[in-house]
């Protein structure tokens, strides 16, 4: 199984681990210390080995941040999490602070005192957020203060090794362009920016960039790297050499050359006199300071990789929509196990999601899920990025929805895909929410818009519906999706901080929802595929469109017909025709007249 | 007349004048100099004196800037004004290049050259604008130089004084809020964000804040000038106290203390030790500086006037409302004399202009227009920014469509209104642009949406039914409006740039538009103010809506009903109602015939 439900929080040691760690800053000479989520790397996911926000607080989030002073201690997480971190940390040891509403920069710069300072590890802080937090310490007429050696590392014993996983090639075959390419696009993005060399940092880059993947952290296909790219000669990659597989080695023969980790800081000193660009929302403070340090000169910009990787070449088009074919084969499998079994009203979000998983592996083609299944019954629905574990599980019962939040990762692509379905007869207020949010879902998947329109102005589409009836859903409407790479990927989105222009290839989901707090929740998800769109007589100007390539069954029994306009539902016809015709011949034969009857026209 | 129709370019001159400056500069040891358009204010008009771009290269266009090195000298300028430019300059002289495809940083780092020393006057460009040009210089491995005197000037031979209008109070009956109270409300500011002070450089700011106007340049009704605001004690206004009005000399007695604006500069240097806020996106870079040598600690954050000020009080809503009454009966004495007299065929583009100033001024309320009028007949309608002139001026003739975008500056409200008329039959075409266009008018008339929707969210309802037929319009759909201030105001907007939730109290206006170029160009413009919308039956979201408070009749001739659904068509038909009932009282007897006839349902 690539999910676990077992609650790995240890946050009864919160007490005890907090005052390891105040004795040990105090040591250091200093009055606090940061604790953040993220790694050297900035991903969405990271290794046990940098753990720490867990290891520390008992929080086991995929964003959040605690600050540690002598006297206090708090904890900073998003609206997704605030259950879940009052049950898993310590909360007489640590605050618990809304990271957007009292973001950790204000606690600081309103509880560090005159002549305090703050120590952080300037490897797991971008160059943007050190500067948020020097800020606030100025505030407090406090210094921030960057350590050598991370000080939560100095006392938390059995600390896990660094992942070690094989660096395997991402063959032209699903990658679509080769590596030599690619690092020419970049070579000639260096030169737009003025810039001698690049810091490569987020480990998507780099793997896109050099056709390559690994599997160091959870679900997303990377290894944890950093490269250093030159306007000329071959490209540096700091992974040792012992993990590269051979073809991945013959790849990039004449293209890159490995060194051990341990030496980057030093190659870094090596690009003296030289114009690095680095992107400072995701490159680490300390490698600014090494390249300051080291005599270059810091050009500022976007990574190079995020635009031309967002753009999806026809290799990686096509790849993408045979997973998605593969993928919905194996939700019907799902959905007709769950049609069939449901009603015994024994079956639980764990039994479902390792169903799904399973139906998944029966592929023989799954390297991995994207992320951990979000399975959510009843009033678990109403949470949008509820994940299920052995304390939370709740049964499927009788008279509410069930949603499916989940993807596989694939050689050729990676899918992300959410479906409500009723559990017996649903209320009158479930099939009108539910009709609503399949009519947003519908105004995205048919929009036509001019080239140059953000994801901010479609943003709105798939909301009218829901505003008509005075409600709303608290997330975006759709983020970007890599190629075999991580389920969210920028910096394409559909939503209101969407303000990049779509361009043809980019990859999208389509998930508008609505939540009802302890009741229930719905969402709807297919993902799409920017494309241009042929020129209609007396048109002027050059228009887009979007390919939905998910295919799989919309549960018909929770739609109000009449609540939908002839052409949502000649949309939502001709969606389930597509479905049954594409998908026939990959689902088993038992399961034909089943995806049949789910996609009788309504 | 507040508007002027000569074309006022000295674009003949310069060549010679371009020379006078390369000596200059040559003598002043510099490779080079910036010449933007802007005054030290950053505001969309200035005053004469500060015209140097004009002076230098002929062009009188509201944005745009020029670099003149030794060899060579080049302008940019934005697609509105690509013509302009082109017949205003001498093209030998100046290279014409895209102020968003080719900006002055990309020329600059491609055309100067390594150790040369590019000038420009640091009272000119804003912090962030500095740093783009010092980065350019950069990369060419050049250094750019701040002069302490602006080189322009120090060769322009007759340059007009800078502007001494009278200051004078606007009183709590139109401004709503005393000063007291407002500049309490930026204290709070200035304490959230951390600054003991706080240095205002925005004269519409400073006007809002201190509930004064003035008449230094065109059509915005404000004084140039700095000011100081501390988190205690009385502020500093930097405005020569002889200009000051009687009645704002009593209104800040206690509140502010004026000083000579020679004092400026010393005064920043007295801020030692504090921390100052400023907008690096408006504040001149002289001033950053001043402060940092002065021994100030700078604090970088948004001008915090802007958004108090861009929420109108119930006073400043209602004197809006007000206005725009009686706006909307002048325009109607302006429409009827139009439909009476353009079958002649000889009327011009200015006499429409001129007659529609003097229905303005015949309200005995005007104090200016806000902008000049874009009165703009057939193909000069298709360029969204048109501006008559002499040389331009078109007459209206049948058969085409005939385009009025204006405003006026009343002590109660700042009005912008756009109509436009068919003269005799329209075509086909434009029967079916412009009901496009009224669709996507009426769809943000419509809009009801919850609390946090941004003005980017909204913006595609004004499009969709142009996409629908493969067409565009290329600016935003509505920009901010202050209150008897500027005309365009921040940050609130409806286009792909507005990333601003809108608020209660903002003003905005809803101005779709189509242009077919050398044809003709449609826009429908009335102002809206964003308000709360009672909460229905089963709403969850606190919900918002736009009300409308531009009154004056739609061109019923070019709506094609069978286009319009039920909803649209009922909204024309209420609108029109309303625009009688409103106005009926407003305008002369002569004209109530008149407004029936043009208000009838359709």
């Amino acid at each position: 199984m690539f999910q676990k439900f077992k609650d790995q929080s240890e946050g009864q040691h919160g007490r005890e681990r907090t005052d390891m760690l105040q004795r040990h800053i105090r040591d250091l000479g200093l009055d606090g210390f940061v604790v953040p989520r993220s790694d050297e790397h900035q991903g969405e996911y990271v290794g046990p080995h940098s753990e720490r926000l867990a290891w520390l607080t008992g929080f086991t989030g995929s964003a959040g941040t605690a600050v540690v002073l002598q006297d206090k201690a708090a904890i900073f997480i998003d609206g997704r999490y605030t259950l879940q971190a009052r049950e898993q940390t310590d909360t007489k040891t640590f605050e618990q602070c809304d990271l957007v509403a009292q973001p950790p920069a204000d606690w600081i710069a309103r509880n560090l005192q005159s002549g305090h300072k703050l120590g952080f590890d300037p490897w797991l802080h971008t160059v943007n957020g050190a500067r948020r937090l020097e800020i606030a310490c100025k505030k407090a007429g406090a210094k921030l203060v960057a350590v050598d050696a991370n000080a939560v590392d100095a006392v938390w014993s059995g600390r896990p090794a660094a992942p070690h996983s094989d660096v395997f090639s991402q063959p032209t075959q699903y990658a679509g362009v080769a590596a030599g390419a690619k690092t020419n696009i970049l070579r000639d993005a260096l030169a737009e920016a003025g810039a001698d060399a690049a810091v490569l940092t987020v480990p998507e880059s780099i793997a896109w960039a050099f056709n390559i993947r690994g599997k160091d952290v959870p679900h997303t296909p990377v290894m944890l790297a950093f490269a250093i790219l030159r306007r000329t000669g071959e490209a540096e990659l700091f992974i040792d050499k012992d993990r590269v597989q051979e073809d991945a080695l013959r790849q990039l023969d004449g293209l890159a050359v490995f060194h051990a980790p341990a030496e980057f800081p030093g190659r870094l000193k090596a690009l003296s006199g030289l114009k690095v660009l680095i992107d400072p929302a995701w490159c680490a403070k300390a490698i600014e300071t090494a390249l300051k340090d080291g005599g270059a000169e810091v050009v500022t910009g976007s990574d190079p990789c995020l635009l031309p990787k967002a753009r999806k070449n026809p290799v990686e088009q096509e790849g993408a929509r045979l997973a998605h074919i593969r993928d919905g084969a194996a939700m019907v499998r799902f959905l007709r196990w769950l049609d069939e079994n449901v009603g015994s009203g024994e079956l639980t979000e764990i039994d479902a999601a390792v169903e799904l998983e399973s139906c998944r592996r029966a592929t023989g083609e799954l390297q991995e899920i994207s992320f951990d299944s979000i399975s959510a019954a009843g009033p678990n629905a109403a949470l949008p990025h509820y994940r299920v574990t052995e304390g939370s599980n709740q049964k499927l019962e009788t008279g509410n929805v069930y949603l499916i939040d989940s993807g596989g990762q694939y050689l050729d692509g990676t899918t992300d895909i959410t479906r409500t379905v009723a559990i017996g007869a649903p209320s009158d207020e479930m099939r009108d929410r539910y009709t609503r949010v399949l009519k947003g879902h519908i105004a995205i998947a048919r929009a036509r818009f001019p080239k140059g329109t953000t994801g901010a102005q479609l943003d709105t589409l798939a909301r009218l519906a829901l505003w008509e009836a005075g409600v709303d859903f608290a997330h975006g409407t759709g983020h970007g999706v890599g190629s075999y790479l991580s389920v969210h990927e920028g910096p394409q989105r559909i939503a209101k901080t969407g303000m990049v222009p779509l361009e043809p290839g980019m990859i999208i989901s389509n998930e508008p929802g609505y939540y009802k707090p302890g009741e229930f929740g719905i969402r709807i998800e297919n993902l799409v595929i920017v494309q241009p769109s042929a020129k209609r007589a007396g048109e002027e100007c050059e228009m887009y469109e979007l390919e939905t390539i998910t295919f799989c069954p919309i549960d018909t029994s929770l739609v109000d017909v009449s609540l939908l306009s002839v052409e949502e539902r000649t949309w939502f016809n001709d969606y389930h025709a597509d479905v049954q015709q594409k998908l026939s011949a990959s689902v088993r034969k038992e399961e034909v007249n089943w995806l049949k009857s789910m996609t009788i026209p309504i």
